[in-house]
């Protein structure tokens, strides 16, 4: 199902070249208001061409709210909010009609359903997630009533790291076009993408995301923990393939002893020391930072030739065409932050019903 | 909520120390027959006191059938399981009832619910997922008539890593009390976690698994991609920190020339020449070995004192007592197996609906 | 899915002549006191044997509470709850292991499913229902910390009926074994269903709920009107043919101008001069009295020879033997109320959700 | 929630004076062929302005598809289909801003939701059917490809009734503007209508729906039982006040004797010699024609001044004002079709996944 959430819940639809692209949110509340140029804002983090560094397609990414909205404040209806799509090239695609592209969705859609719309990767395409930026914007509208703020950034490329984010200036995460908040090694990752760029290749990278300002109990326990809702949402975008918070992978050769973190009364406020476990535990949040990692792969298109089969099993060599980025995390940022605000969103409104 | 699953949905329940846990499996179709003897030698595999290196709480954790189940077979009706608690000692935890343990759920649940089950953990307990490996047994017997195969091992303790699962024999898992199918990494990972109980303390570890002969077309594009699913059923386990599949967190440092994976035509199959994928192409199975690993933190209960604070923010010292894992993941091997069992079940039955 | 609601929500399992029936509440709130006395008390108003007008099956309907509450309170996690069948007398079925009862399940169920549990009915009988009744029973404790009372009452046997339930004291609904609150009506059905009885046959009836003190909004616009789901609840209770609410069936002959229920300021408090409206508007309580009536078809275990067929399409005769109600409505009275419980409580916790 | 159905799952959206209304179709199988005229004609069955006897806004009720179909298929993703709202006339009802219409839902969506869009009932308008008529058609188009039809029709207008369905040619139902198969109840109904009309009041009726062809196994046990589900979904028109099916509120004064439905073996298949159980058994379809009545109550707005309140509680007079329907059932025909195609295309995806 194309739907994400239980309370604050969203349904996406749309292809990459059909006529538009939209979502239906279903659940916020009544008596929000609703700032559109925050919406667009936010579409323009994530739209093509807005930097050397990615894809050149153009899409101003201009949204329509159908309903749901009435005098500037939401009115508890649904909100459906439609995208055009405008700078479709579907010919870029017709050689594609009948092969499948490495390591992309063409195999298992035309398997799985028979058919499909080969056009720019039809459902499969990350155009889709330009869906989710917008009502991700609307979750984060809601979530800054309760003070919640969410930061992502890039944090590496290639092999190119940021240091720990306590150690950086989130602020300064927009400065740069890969957005990296620290100028030197955002440099590195800049030079890093271009040369894979010029060598018609691509380079896969890591976004890290920092949850400030979260009210002690949001998550549910056993499966709808918030760091396992948090890691369905994340996994969800293309091109993932992992997910780490707190800890992470990195802690697994902790002692207990090293890893617990020890509670202090801060002046009336339960605290913890250290934050291994990522502002979570037992999948309900501590009011400590939440903060996890996500890991995308390098981009499955890339301008070079390649072996694969066509729809009739026949070996083809396939060239490498069309607009595409070199590397997906800088774009991929607002994606991450509005997954990670759809997600709290709907614990938010959860947590509204724990007790009598 | 305490439910997983679409169509082949589980709903679990229980507490660490109440008269019982259990689960209602509800959407499995019937005619299954039902192996009551494979459902109690798979909860062997996850009971306590098992081995040296697991607690020596003892629960044989036999269980009851309470419906739909007719002369062996599934009926379609809802399928309740129950397992008694036996060997409770509520009077270990009676020093806990108003301190809040380093790094365990007491703070969360006691903050979010207003009251909380102190004993034993109650429904945040890693008990629970004893419910979770009954239920993912019958969904085992469900994946073995598609002739589906999960193997999950232990692949690392501490810093000690076994070789890529490529290189091991998988069917040797269950002959080390440690479930690492290498025998010498297995010798040095119990070495290591002898080392860490008798030094009162705990270890973190990774758990891979493997799932094979999947057919293509399994899990959903956009929000329900297989990874997904998978990577929310893996971190609603206790004490898991990440989930990564295929290359994984590993894979950002790869241009995509390399880490692509070409389509070749073998006998008539279509297949992959790599597999940096691990068997998933746009959230959907392409047929290819699926594999992921799953990172486990150190057990947060350890035998030394810890500071903390109580129910009144008192600061105070914990004392380390009670019956637990120095590690968790030789446990938890047939509780991802679970985990994964009722992804693909669950799966294995939407697919059958993606066409005409 | 055997699951109803959705943020208060059960699933219920069990056959009738399995060890036990039970259900899974999940999303109860922590924090509320739960009186077993009064859930008792609810299952023994619903419980075979209670008079001469009911089954002579002996079930005591005594339940055990598996998880979910510590110290009599609720504590957030799912409550499982089970009651043991007793006296189930499966030889009385051993007759009809191959043929299917007129006006029963065994047909579609044998077709739906390719097999079924012929004893008593199996999934399909309603001692399903006790399982609902003390799930209502909980919602009903929940309800009553805000002030909602639910009062329902036999109100039609065959062609007897009942005065509106605006002229009767619904306090002596107790008072007769018919569960109908005039004593002259009371009388006349418990003579027919005593005729019916003697002559081997069956009768139907409707039920008339009443709730009253609901507060303003609750019910959900489009498709989870509050009438909505209480019709749907209704029609899941076992031989429920038709629901209707204010002016129902009825109302359909008069003009709007008749029909309309004008406002009126009555001492600050907005209310209606009349309510054909059954207390909600646009799917939304509106605070007048919600009324409905619920259709029962004659139960269909009658005492007579009938003409069938077996699984083999034989034509065959069915005597009628074993225990059945001659007329379900009085037993059925607290089952329409436990369901009514369950849709408020569901749309109570909903209603939270509105407005920021 | 604003979604309907479980597989075969609609959200719709939209208010009647917003600048479009909806519905994202998710859930229907890759493959099938989409006749853009036919849901046209479904559209135009339902629109405004159709007839003397139907309200005079002139609605075209055109759509554009944005997603889920390619080259005339169905792809699997989901279908967003949108419907322009051109002759909205706001101004109609500025005088009503403030004011709480008689048994319509201003005042509960008020007090709900804090604010409301009041110009012509905002999400609360019935214009909100027009996406599900849409959403029907294409369910329509599912369930032909099993043989399954459904035919509703108007069997009543006030006093005035049509003879049981077993003695009408349903065929004939699009004959008369009323949408009653029997010409001369239809001329009855018409000039009751205009009468109402010319007294500037309304009236209420009956839609009857039948429906033929459908397989045994259609509906599940329990709280999800065929008959609830038609029955919520019939239930959630604006406007309906009651739903019975099979022998319905009349069946409670049979003798079970009477009431039962004896199997027969006719030519190998097995069926009913009577059908007072309306097509339907323990929940589940039996292969009879299942039928049913929905109530719908006289149209709120009515040409005449009636008593209210405001926002303020002030009491005041509404002035009857606007373009609405004298009598809803002619245009209510196609929405009853399109919930039923809809419960029963859902139904029908569910009832593969019975047996393994």
């Amino acid at each position: 199902m194309n739907s994400f959430g239980t309370l604050f819940r969203i349904t996406t639809f749309g292809e990459s070249h059909g006529p538009a692209i939209g979502v239906v949110i279903d659940g916020c509340p009544a008596g929000l208001e609703i700032d559109e140029a925050f919406i667009q804002s936010e579409l323009s983090r994530r739209k093509p061409g807005q930097s050397k560094i990615t894809t050149q397609r153009k899409e101003d990414d201009s949204f329509q709210i159908l309903s749901g909205v009435f005098e500037g404040k939401t009115t508890g209806a649904p909100i459906a909010l439609v995208i055009e799509n405008k700078d479709q090239r579907s010919k870029d695609y017709s050689h594609l009609e009948k092969t499948f592209r490495p390591s992309h969705a063409d195999y298992t859609y035309q398997t799985k359903y028979g058919l499909r719309d080969h056009r720019g990767g039809g459902r499969s395409s990350a155009r889709e997630t330009a869906a989710r930026v917008a009502a991700g914007a609307i979750a984060k509208l809601l979530l800054n009533k309760s003070g919640i703020e969410i930061q992502a950034y890039v944090s590496q490329v290639g092999a190119i790291k940021a240091p720990p984010y306590t150690q950086l200036d989130l602020s300064k995460t927009e400065s740069t076009i890969v957005r990296c908040p620290d100028p030197a090694t955002a440099e590195k990752m800049i030079a890093l993408i271009d040369e894979v760029r010029l060598s018609r290749d691509t380079i896969g990278g890591v976004v890290t995301c920092v949850i400030k300002n979260t009210p002690v109990g949001l998550g549910e326990p056993v499966f709808d923990k918030l760091h396992a809702q948090l890691g369905k949402g994340m996994l969800s975008i293309n091109a993932v393939k992992g997910f780490e918070y707190g800890s992470g992978f990195d802690g697994v050769t902790l002692r207990g002893s090293q890893h617990n973190d020890e509670f202090v009364n801060d002046k009336g406020t339960i605290r913890t020391k250290t934050n291994h476990s990522g502002g979570i535990l037992g999948g309900i949040s501590n009011g400590e930072d939440i903060y996890f990692n996500v890991a995308f792969k390098p981009v499955a298109t890339i301008m070079q030739d390649q072996q694969s089969v066509d729809t009739e099993g026949n070996e083809v060599t396939i060239q490498g065409k069309g607009r595409h980025d070199p590397c997906v995390v800088p774009r991929a940022v607002p994606i991450v932050e509005a997954m990670a605000a759809l997600v709290l969103a709907d614990f938010l409104l959860r947590s509204k019903l724990s007790k009598i």
